[in-house]
């Protein structure tokens, strides 16, 4: 399988999950919408967003919460997606995190074309989001029961934040978390080799 | 269970789910983020939406997609989610229906309090995201090989059109797509009950 990636972009969840399952594939590196061949991207994901994960039977798989649980049910000895009703809570929050965190607010957030007053209202709204996840994990260690790839998905997310005006400190649950997250040995290696890349790329 | 809806809301998605599997709960009209009964909505679900489905153990379910996910697993006779690999496409499409469509940029657009700024860049993704779609649509019936939540879900989506400046009829194959689902008597049903909601409430 080739995963498409760019440094610490939410494809870094996959990175993670694709670590703690133990499953090699080929990490291929998007840039200014570019393989490292030089391909046209869009002519790859027509969407032109990452992750996407070409499976060995040539389809292309897009959308983060679709890649990570599938990613999760190639593996079900590593468990990163529980069974019964905590795999629905999972789901739940694997979609909280995608729309209300990620694609309607911090992808505004961080975009360097992003009209300010569109900005200021995604900011806004992001607060809310996160503030919401950060008292739903009041006494928690992880979003469910155990970890699992949502809880990937939400440390690549808080570790946006960096980059925006929004202090992680202000949501002590969702720090603890992102903390807790990559102290993950799998987790850890994957963010310190796209820290490297983004570093390198800057 | 108790399903707490807004007619024609996303929540909508659910009716039509829950009609097609033949699964009887107990619909509450959320209005003014408060119950028929005049109790506060928020004090039910913190983040004030639907839908909400709250089980027979009390637990309340939220996310859309995971709501979705889960009539149809509650029902598998009534094949409303495949299995396997189609099972994974399905999540993309309403991981990219929740986000891309709905939350990101629907949401907005439909808001009165959206400052018109931002819903001028909502409109142009929102446009690029269902351009998306109906170029994924082009000769198919469904999203998937057959009819999913998924479906239920982009109708109800592309239903919110009329209320926005964009037209439907922009986009053939989703305009075809809707009246395909609507044309179910599950849907069929779903939809004329609860638009006779929306126009009495108005």
């Amino acid at each position: 399988m080739d995963l498409y990636f760019s440094p610490l972009a939410c494809s870094l969840a996959s990175r993670i999950a694709l670590y703690e399952a133990g499953l090699p594939v080929n990490y291929i590196r998007v840039k200014d919408k570019k393989t490292p061949e030089g391909n046209d991207y869009f002519a790859i994901n027509a969407r032109g967003q990452v992750p996407a994960l070409k499976l060995d039977d040539g389809e292309l798989l897009t959308e983060n919460v679709a890649v990570l649980e599938y990613i999760a049910d190639l593996k079900p000895e590593a468990a990163l997606a529980p069974k019964g009703q905590e795999r629905v809570r999972m789901r739940k929050w694997l979609g909280f995190i995608n729309s209300e965190i990620h694609v309607a607010n911090m992808g505004a957030i961080l975009s360097s074309t992003t009209p300010e007053p569109v900005k200021a209202y995604a900011l806004e709204r992001a607060r809310k989001a996160l503030a919401h996840v950060d008292k739903a994990m009041e006494g928690r260690q992880w979003l469910t029961e155990s970890f699992t790839v949502a809880d990937a998905y939400l440390a690549v997310a808080t570790n946006w934040l960096q980059a925006t005006p929004i202090q992680l400190s202000d949501y002590p649950n969702l720090q603890a978390h992102q903390k807790r997250v990559f102290a993950r040995p799998a987790a850890a290696k994957a963010v310190t080799e796209e820290f490297a890349l983004y570093r390198a790329a800057a």
